[in-house]
Formats: structure tokens, C-alpha cells, sequence
């Protein structure tokens, strides 16, 4: 049982602050703090603002109609005979129900998701990346992690009494750094560079690599695009520059692409690695690639309902057979989040009753989501000794900041990081959560902060404008 | 990555059959054959009968309606106005999404699961026992499995070079075999007594301990009651000599006790170990513990909804901290299953409107499970080379079967355990699907299967029929 550093630091955020009981960031702090949030001193802010996860609709996000139709019908049949719902949801209600155990999700479902909901996630891939997709290699899972956690564990074997070392990026989501000590892998650091809007150069992929194989079989490469916490959205050809260094060192790749429909920025583009891949050619044609997807992102947020999947592209069948063994001790994971990777896979189509309210949900999500993310950066950009890269992408901003050395200073007196310090005095002061970039890792010797771009744009100014003057002030207390 | 034989017979079994596609059974069965199930030869029976796997709705169980109604409410808030519900529904719902960020199930909820949901289940606790549970004690998780798994993981450190050892009862139900296998802990065998109605025995207790003593530290005790696969219930006496074993040798109780609503047998009731831990005194208060609870069995079987809880009795604080922030990195169960959680811990109160449905769908089910528990029984036992005990509680029955040599022979000039080879006959011909003995363990020597009490009582009555004939042409064409 190991703990990174990481996830200390999210628990440790959340003891200093008190709230009202019933809260569920009373319920979140409780974990530290072993009170329910109740009593404590009081604070000079009404509420906190939760900019520390990516969680949409605890933001004030509103759910897509479509889905939730779709199922309270699956939950509640009667509503398929008594309900006034579209055609289309009773139809997809229908439908889900068929693929059920008994027509009840109260079944389980096979362990690697419901057959028709993985062909039509098959199907959404085959369309996204124009190259066939087969839907046995699809897997549905509890959200990303599961099936990230998954993968990560067929390579926990040592060889020749090494350590199986797996790539992954700095700054990375801590679910990596937490997963790989919890297999008794080998964390293998990149760094991202900074200064080209956090690219992957491939002369730091060769030196991290070289570095570690003295220590450790180096054997998979994590790679998050569009990025968390950094927020970059990867050109092709630095994902072309990925896959043939994964290729030369025969390394399995992660491509983590939870935030594929989070691009933003004019020029930007998502592009998958499975099609990447693929249009790189015959060469390539054994590079083994697992790549994940959530409910939990995009523009339907689905957070609460745990819903994903893993597409597995020229694993060998015999692992993957393994892969999908170990899968089934754990049952299945939740049918109503597999309903919901089904409408995500498989939208209204045009001419269907809930096409239009579909589109404008989901344009005007995204549309605000981009509107955030250019207001959230050039915000930043104004502050003194902020420097915030174009948020291309996801669903975070990742600013550098210079903090004066007395803040250093006191930070040190205190025995914090000097961003945890800074994240602590934002929070005490303003009510805005954020979580210090030690979090993520960052190179020695800078400091940053993830903050998501989530709440909403009201919340958002408030917000910008507490930071702004909380900076102010705690610029010149340390001057 | 390893994979118990159990396992390995489950995915085996499902090879031979064929059906059509899109029912769930053609996914289940997909795992092994790498096809979906269209194809394949014709077979002399219309359709499978999955007595393999405890998943009621699977065979026809009806959802609880006050359950599925909170679902719809939750999932679609539209409903809470528009809907046609009782108010008790309503009000459900409505504290449900007070606990929910953004007031959606679609945000995260706290790693443990929302704080009034944990609240309600130690109120269900402390009625149930008549004595106080702390609802920081409790965790909520995505069914008893996940619960059960992060649980063992605490023990994986090797103490001096050695492994840990965890005692589980053989027979027992494969999760723990599989996740002994997959944290590199020694698995500890005890045996079940078979002529006591698989009753633990003090003495095979202490015999399997000091055998494992000797290459491994023994450090927890999994105790399943009522028994899976074999539908015992213990006498509060018999926990209370488990519990003095555990206490004399420093042992961490695992009770998984799933099953806790599902008791049949006159004179059978189901005693929580956290009670007769309890009454028994203080000189147990430091005995640690974990009770696992599950939405997917007793009366409720809502399998595919992910849902259930454990409940920490005497761990360490420091533990119990290690524990909640290691669950937090796969952040949170999913908020539907919490919810169903909720509606059982605090089912309808008596003037309530949902109050008299509840009650009557509860009784119904139960009820029909104590028919049919008797009735697979007491048929089983007019088998020839039969000999099955009560069964008490749970889900199953175990019958222990003598098979001819003749037979025992052809098996293994299939290269296959007897058992294994019974139960491949059985379902080439009658399409009846059970699982042998081999797959939870067994006495040596001895052969048995397991199968679920769950088939619709029409449908319980074809299968014994068909089992029936089987069974005696079987006996003659290996007599």
C-alpha cells in the first residue's frame, strides 16, 4: 500500500477548510480531516469553489437530456408504457433492455460490457477515425481508470529481476503515479516542455528512457492527449514522433483519450493514436496500443455513473485473453454507465426526434467550455508572474507561476511546498480550490497550479476576480 | 497475473454452447469462444438454463418497484414534477440529489460513497444488531467485490521475507482464490464440514493454521456465511468459536456476509459477526473486523447496478486512513448503485405509501426463495448417488455426487475432472448450466456442483425434470 505524494495532497488540501454538513465537499474532506465538516472557524468566503476536479456537474453543468430519458426508462419500465418520451428514447430504452439478462440492468452484464453496446462503440470508432474497429476489442469498464488499472497490472511481472518500468508524463494525473506504486512499477518521468505548449519532444522521450533502462525493463508509454493538467492537444505529427519511438523500443503505448472531445483552440484537432497508427502503415502493423475513453468528460460529464471503455489494437490475443479473464472476477462493471457509453456511442442520428435538442446540448457545452478556457488563460496571463499556455484542450488550465522568495521563504517555515502553501492561502482566503502543481510533478525549481475550467461562467468571473486580488495582495505581502 | 482454475472453468464451460446472438448468455459465453455465439451446431435443447451464476433478475426475478422508481426520479429530475409518484418516492429522490454535487448523480460523490447514505446504512446496522455502528465506518463500494479486494490488499506486504497466508474456506466462492492469486498471497485452505451441514470446526481451523504457519504469516480469516457455494448458515456458537480462534491467533475477520437477507431453514438465523463480536465482551474490542454487504442478493438482486458497502469494526485509524485514500485514486462507486444502497438500508417505513408494495414484493421473493431452496433439496436427495445437505441461506445448493468409474474413467480419458466432465454432459444435453465442485474446492476424492435456487419456480421444476433424466441415463451408460 503506497501512497504518492499526489493523492497526500489532495487529502491534505481539504482538512484546513470547514463547511456545512451534507455538502458533498463535507463528504470529500471528511476524509482527512475524520469530522464531517461540522463547527470549525469561519471563513471569509460563502462557498468554495471546487476548480480541483474535473467534475462538470457538480459545476453546475446540466446533464443531456437524451441520456437521462433513456434511463429512468431502463430503470423504471413502467415509464416505457406511461412515460411521454421520444420515440427514440423509448427505442434505445428498448433496445439496452434487450441486450439485459431478463430485460432487467439488474442483471449482470458479460464482463466486458454488453455485446451490442460495444459494436456501437466499434461503430463510433470506425466513424471517428475512418478504420474499421472490432468490436471484441472493445471493453466497457467503471470509467477510464478501471480499464487503465487493468492494463497497467499485465505488466507488474519483473524480468530477470527487474522492475517493469512504464513512461509517463510530467506533469501526469496522479492516477499513473498512484496505480504504478500500487503494481510495484517503475515510474518513468518525461517531462512535457513547457515551452512548447507541453509537447512530447522525442530527444526527452530517448534520455528519460535511457536513464531508466540502467534500472528497470521499460515496456509502456503513457501518454494523455489532450492533456491533464496541461491541457495541450498533440499535432499528428508529434503523435506519428510517438508511435515510432514506442515502435523502436517496442514499448506498449497508453494513449489516454478521455478528453477526445475537449479541442478548443483555433488550429487544434483531435487525432486519435488508433488512427494514427493505423495510416503510418504495414510497419506498424504489431505496435500494441490500448486506448481509453470516458463517459466522465466531454460534454456529457457523467462523472457519478462510471462509465468507459478501452479499445485494444494488436494486443496479442493470448494476453488479451488473460486481460479479459481477470476482468471477470469483478463481475461487470455498471450497467447503467454502459447505457450511458451507449447513447455517447450511438447519438440521436438526424431526422430522430432528439436529434436537435442533442446538437444544441452538446454545441452549447462545448461552446462554453471554450469560451472558459480562452477567458480562464489570458485571465492568468494578466496576473503578475503568471504564465498560462493556450489551453487547447480537456478541461484545465496549468499556469506557471514566480513566487516572490519571501513566499518561498515562508513556505519553507512552515515546512509546505511553496505552492501548496500558495494553494493553501488561496483557499483559506478566497474559497477557490485548486490543487499545486507537486500534485502532478513539474520540473525542479517551478511552480504551477491546475485549476478546471469548469465552473460556470458567472462563477467563472467571481472566481478570476477573487484570484486576481488574492494575488495582489499576496505579491506584495512577500514583496 | 494468474488465473485460478476456477476461473479458467467458468470461461471453459461457456465454450461449448451455442445460442443466439445478443442475449447475455452469448456475451458470457463470447469470453472463451472469441464469437459472438451465432453459428454453430444445433443442439437438443431450445435454450439455456443459467443455474451457474447467483443473478436473479437474469431469471426472472421482478426489481423491487419503490428501488427502481428512485432510479427514474434521480436519473430524470423532470419526473420529481411531472411524474406520477408517491411522495415517499419523491422525498427519496430528492435527499438523494441534496447529497450529490450540482444536485446531479452525475457528479462525483466522496471515495466512501455520500455521507447520508453512509448515515442510513449505520442505522440499518445498529437495528439490525441492537448495538451502535459509526457511519465513518463505513464504505460504500461498487458491489461487495471491490470492498472485499481493497480489503485484502492491506495484507499484501511480505512480513520478514515471508507472504502473508489468508484462510478461506474450501469449498469457497472464486473472487478470493482469484484476488489471493492477483496480490501474491498465500491462500490458506480450510475445509468446510460437509457431514455437519459445512459447519466450521475448531479443529480444522487450527490444523489448516499451523500447517500454513510454516511457510507463510497467517494474518486475516475469510468466513462466508451464509456459505457460498454451500448455503449453510452458522449458530451464533459456531461464530462465537470463530471468533475466539481469530482473537487467540491475531486474526483480521473477513465476513462476508452477502447473503445476509437470504435465510430459510426453520430454526436457521442469520447472526452478524459484528453483534457476537460485540456481545461477546471487552476482551474482544480490539479483534478487528469487515462485514461486506452487497444490493446484488437478498431480496433486492440488483446485480448490475454496482452497489454495496463494508463495515470497518476495531481497524486501526491509521489503517482505516491508508485504506480510504488508497480507494480514492479510482474515485468514487457509482452514485446509482449508492443510491439503491440507500433505498435498502432505509427501505420504506410503515405509513409510508410505498410502505405495503415493499413489504409485499419483499415477502414474495423471499418466500418463493424458501420453496425452491427446499425444493432443490429434497429433489436432489431422491437422486441417485445424491446427497445433498439443507439449504440453510444463501443463493445455492451443493450436492455432493457419487459418479461410476466407468464414468470417472471417460473423464479422464477426456483429460478432465470428473465433476467438470458431469457438468459438460449435463449442459451438451439438457441445457442446464451449473459449475463443478472443481471450480470453489473440494475434499479430495469428492465431487460436487453447485447450483443457484434462482430459476422461476416453472422454470426450477423443467430444469430438475430434465436434470432428473440426465442424471439417470448418465448413471446407466456408465453403469
Amino acid at each position: 500500500m503506497t501512497s504518492p505524494y499526489s493523492l497526500d495532497y489532495t487529502v491534505a488540501l481539504c482538512v484546513v477548510i470547514t463547511l456545512p454538513a451534507h455538502s458533498s465537499w463535507g463528504d470529500w474532506c471528511w476524509l482527512a480531516s475524520g469530522s464531517s465538516g461540522e463547527g470549525g472557524a469561519s471563513k471569509p468566503f460563502q462557498k468554495v469553489i471546487r476548480a480541483n476536479i474535473g467534475d462538470a456537474h457538480a459545476m453546475g453543468q446540466r446533464p443531456i437530456t437524451f441520456i437521462r430519458q433513456v434511463l429512468s426508462c431502463i430503470t423504471n419500465t413502467d415509464l416505457l408504457e406511461k412515460g411521454d418520451f421520444p420515440d427514440d428514447v423509448k427505442d434505445r430504452a428498448r433496445e439496452i433492455l434487450c441486450g439485459c439478462g431478463g430485460g432487467s440492468v439488474g442483471s449482470y452484464s458479460a464482463s466486458q460490457g454488453i455485446e451490442h453496446i460495444r459494436r456501437h462503440v466499434a461503430e463510433y470508432i470506425a466513424k471517428r477515425d475512418g478504420h474499421p474497429a472490432r468490436w471484441q476489442d472493445i471493453c466497457l469498464s467503471a470509467g477510464a481508470s478501471t480499464a487503465i488499472k487493468n492494463c497497467l497490472q499485465l505488466f507488474c511481472k519483473e524480468i530477470d529481476g527487474k522492475k517493469s518500468g512504464v513512461m509517463i508524463p510530467i506533469p501526469q494525473y496522479p492516477l499513473y503515479s498512484a496505480s504504478l506504486a500500487e503494481y510495484g512499477l517503475e515510474q518513468v518521468g518525461y517531462y512535457l516542455d513547457e515551452e512548447c505548449n507541453w509537447g512530447l519532444s522525442t530527444q526527452e522521450l530517448e534520455r528519460s528512457l535511457q536513464e531508466a533502462q540502467q534500472t528497470c525493463n521499460v515496456r509502456a508509454l503513457v501518454v494523455i492527449n489532450p492533456g491533464n493538467p496541461t491541457g495541450q492537444v498533440l499535432t499528428r505529427e508529434n503523435i506519428e514522433q510517438v508511435i515510432k519511438f514506442a515502435h523502436k523500443h517496442k514499448l506498449f503505448i497508453f494513449a489516454d483519450e478521455v478528453y477526445q472531445d475537449n479541442v478548443y483552440a483555433e488550429g487544434s484537432a483531435f487525432h486519435s493514436f488508433k488512427k494514427v497508427l493505423v495510416e503510418l502503415g504495414a510497419e506498424y502493423s504489431s505496435q500494441e496500443l490500448a486506448s481509453f475513453m470516458t463517459i466522465s468528460k466531454g460534454y456529457m460529464g457523467e462523472c457519478g455513473l462510471r462509465g468507459g471503455w478501452v479499445e485494444l489494437v494488436n494486443m496479442l490475443p493470448e494476453v488479451q485473453a488473460q486481460l479479459y479473464k481477470c476482468m471477470s472476477a469483478m463481475l461487470c462493471p455498471s450497467v447503467l454507465g454502459q447505457a450511458v457509453v451507449d447513447c455517447v456511442a450511438k447519438p440521436p442520428a438526424p431526422g430522430e426526434p432528439s436529434y436537435d435538442l442533442w446538437i444544441k446540448e452538446k454545441t452549447d457545452i462545448l461552446t462554453s467550455l471554450k469560451d472558459r478556457a480562452k477567458l480562464i488563460a489570458e485571465t492568468f496571463n494578466t496576473f503578475e508572474g503568471f504564465k498560462c499556455n493556450v489551453v487547447q484542450g480537456a478541461m484545465y488550465a496549468f499556469p506557471r507561476i514566480t513566487l516572490p522568495p519571501k513566499a518561498i521563504q515562508a513556505a519553507k517555515e512552515k515546512n509546505m511546498a511553496p505552492d501548496v502553501f500558495y494553494a493553501f492561502r488561496l483557499l483559506e482566503e478566497t474559497g477557490v480550490c485548486i490543487v499545486p502543481g507537486s500534485g502532478f510533478g513539474q520540473a525542479p525549481g517551478t511552480f504551477h497550479f491546475r485549476t478546471t475550467i469548469l465552473p460556470q461562467p458567472d462563477l467563472l468571473n467571481t472566481m478570476l476576480e477573487n484570484f486576481r486580488n488574492f494575488h495582489k495582495k499576496f505579491t506584495q505581502e512577500y514583496a
